[in-house]
């Protein structure tokens, strides 16, 4: 059945390929097919089904943030909160204006600031090098799948090309909201950014948040139950930037979107979807993505709205 | 077993009944007792479950924004997102920066300036006689209690010392985002307001929102279900102003507050629930009714988040 | 001499007659004919000089701010500054968000809103009528002339377009800022800023400023030396509104733009001048009336800055 | 005669020695003594008038600003004007918010960010080094003083702890208006706030600005008599912050103010004045320094309104 609705889900989008603008700000991500389209769905039963280029590996982006807030939230606990707000910010991503309005503590772990105090958080105690690993294996785990890298040359470019976000670093290094060298905790962040990961992968990576904080079926608990609910109400709040109230109300399920196209939803009890298409709307979501992930959510009758 | 989770709800916040300020910009709410607590669970399958204050009537004032949200759809349908946006606004409830920077268009339909210009859609046409009357017969029908009514006192108290939403409405109306004369939109606005129910009724009332858009049962649609899951979504991302993330991440259900000590939340599929405790938190929303439910979304297991 | 100046500031100025944009929010100040251009120049040995329609009246608008907050520095002394700032804004006009972040204190009595707040000063304790007799009486004794008179069309037109600044009344009245009921507060706003004046008329208006405080050369004292330093001080900072950086870069004098075309300017110890050219630029300033004070202060030398 | 007035100005000042709080961001100038007092008055006739410890050093900070911006306009000349604004801020000096809406053109040069692009635009084609020295050379040459020095231990503390211009070059350098390397236009920033200057020093290294352009008497030109009165008109509107109206209104003369305690006021045709008191009121200007300047600005009569 889901096989069918992701035929139906191709077939409502397949005129929208290539809508939108792919990133540009780095040449490695301004090279990328705007023609591709990728789609997964793992479900809690540990099925796999996959449409168009969905074992093709793109930038993960922003969307690594849902698994370093929950590496942060293992390490420091709820303490975390101490350090970042759980509010959405009615600013685009990169915004430093409410920063400075709220003394350097960002208002979710989701914008770039937030994520940054994330990394830090990830950081403190270690080494670049070790945290990046912690991070791999993480996700590596969680995936199953020992073939999720890092791509270095994407990290590269964001860090020569990073400027607000440096801006945002250092912003709040003077408010001592990040306590690791500003160029370290960058350093993690920019690395982070530049996972490479199919839809394949990302969706089983994301399970966890749909399966009560368990892999597939009745495995290992990654967190517990209240964490994974309460991760998921921040996806549905601030996962989409300044449009994730849009978000929640045409596709009415928890996601968080990146640059590169990708978008990961989770639907409570039931199944984790990715889908990737590199063309961004105007808020910087993947186009023809969401388009997807409205399609599905009408096919499939799938809402945690009712 | 939902009066048994109502019983231990109470028993959780007995110790915190009485906490938090009361409203005190007008007399009318000012003198309302603090150690008033009600409760009520209106479930799909029409059953009733109540504690505490829960058939007192109290001034619903903010909740009242998702009933003529609700009309104003039934009214203009999509075309109302021309007027007024779907985005969590970041700022307090009654803050007019936003409207300068976005050109008069209010971020979503329950901050107050949001609200005005669904009173504004539902006016036009009429006379706010007329569409105070039709809020009310609405209200009435979907709680089925024909005894609801508006306290004149309460709006005429608003009325007189409501100068920010007066700045609000000009503003918009500066913005050609007010159709109707800016003391109508008002008087429709100040008086929906001050609709006065108990717990009980407005947990009726509200249980289309959890029922696919239908009264109890398979009783007769008052909206489809989709609009039922849209309005939930707003509610999620919106209703609790600029603690909505927060509501999310505690509670985990769609709910919409107001200053009068009420809260509406919606259980997709369960329930309507309404908690009533005249003490405010820091962000204007009921202190102990806020703990009330979060005490009965971890006894009942329910979230729409897992 | 200064006859030879306004010939040569006249013919900088000729090619550029008519340029920039009439305002057109109401329909009176839009069908000013935007090809005039008049100048006046009255010494403080009781010259005047003219050059163009230097005798025909017009709308002075916001150049009229001078002259209320003389009236009610006179009658509350600097008390008045409990009420309205001394600082520029670094936003526009009729910016809305300075009042919210700063509680509904104006940032000073040349934006709208202090102006508005001046209005209420002079307000207390009378009747509009009388408020705005003492307002008129005071222009025509400055000025000595008994001709000048308020346009009642565009009082009228401006009462009934004026959202944004019945915004702004109705939100300082919030922070009790305003102390009059906000239509009796705007009556009087709107009627002092549809005081027609000709430039001759107003730059002897204005010569007390250049006089220190007193009309043309031993005569009467209007206010004394320091208050009226202190109110050139406010023209230099804040009498262009977000432009007056720029206006004493370019201009080098203290000056007071209305949205008419007309602009007031002093120069202390020598002489007070007053040019008016309809068409404004984007700063909502005489743009052909800036360009021929910049050509005035060359060619004088007159400058309060060397 | 001026030798009395700072008689006079010394005994209005005395009681208030030691008020305000030196700043204390970094060690060297926290523990500066806060009853530190000094005056120094450079006529065009090159006289020099001091009292109290008008020959002591102290950290001149942002009063800097005044020399780098002169340097920057001799070499591009109003070019600069497409790099940074002229008009007031109505923010701190030290915001980042204005950056953001206006894309990284800061208001004025002399807040932070609009003095690190000055910096900037004097780096570019040097190394700090030479940047650094002709700065330093600049100075010694129109204070006519060649021990004057920067103070290298200010400068390291400065730029260990200076994160938040770290974030305003940062955000700059992502809106392209930051040409060099952040880390070097940093150095020639941090470097030149620790300028080491003494009263009598300052006053005579501002003295061209008085002077129409030239050092003292008939002397040779350091600027332009029209870039002397520009610059004056830009320390007039933006060169005490956010409190810039404040002193216009209350001192009346043009000043550039430095969070070690000093500021530097130009009498266009009579005379430069430096004052130095360490304790700062709470927009971060020397309180009693003001205090003087008022005291002064009445006992002489001096003022650029009259």
């Amino acid at each position: 059945m889901l096989d069918d609705v992701l035929a139906k889900v191709y077939a409502d989008i397949a005129p929208h390929i290539g809508e939108g603008r792919v990133a540009n700000y780095i040449p490695a991500l301004a090279r990328i097919d705007p023609s591709k389209f990728g789609m997964a769905i793992a479900t809690v039963d540990g099925e796999l089904h996959v449409i168009g280029d969905a074992h093709e590996p793109f930038s993960i982006q922003s969307v690594s943030k849902v698994f370093t807030l929950t590496l942060a939230l293992g390490r420091v606990g709820e303490g975390l909160w101490k350090r970042v707000g759980r509010e959405p910010s009615g600013t685009p991503f990169n915004s430093i204006i409410q920063l400075e309005n709220e003394r350097g503590i960002p208002r979710n772990p989701f914008i770039n600031a937030g994520a940054i105090v994330v990394a830090d958080v990830l950081l403190s105690g270690h080494q670049p090098k070790e945290t990046l690993g912690e991070i791999l294996q993480f996700v590596r785990q969680i995936a199953d799948d020992d073939e999720i890298a890092i791509d270095r040359d994407v990290a590269r470019s964001e860090q020569e090309t990073g400027f607000r976000n440096a801006a945002l670093a250092n912003y709040m290094h003077a408010f001592s909201n990040i306590e690791n060298p500003v160029e370290k905790t960058l350093g993690v962040y920019f690395h982070q950014c530049a996972l490479s990961m199919s839809c394949a992968q990302l969706a089983k990576a994301g399970l966890f948040l749909a399966n009560g904080g368990r892999l597939a079926g009745r495995g290992p608990s990654v967190v517990s139950a209240e964490r994974a609910r309460r991760i998921n109400a921040l996806m549905l709040t601030c996962g989409h930037y300044d449009a994730s109230g849009d978000f929640a109300f045409r596709v009415g399920l928890p996601g968080k979107s990146g640059v590169g196209g990708g978008i990961l939803v989770s639907v409570p009890g039931k199944a984790s979807v990715a889908v990737w298409s590199p063309g961004l709307n105007e808020n910087g979501n993947s186009a023809t993505g969401t388009r997807a992930l409205e399609s599905f959510a009408r096919h499939t009758g799938w809402s945690i709205f009712g």
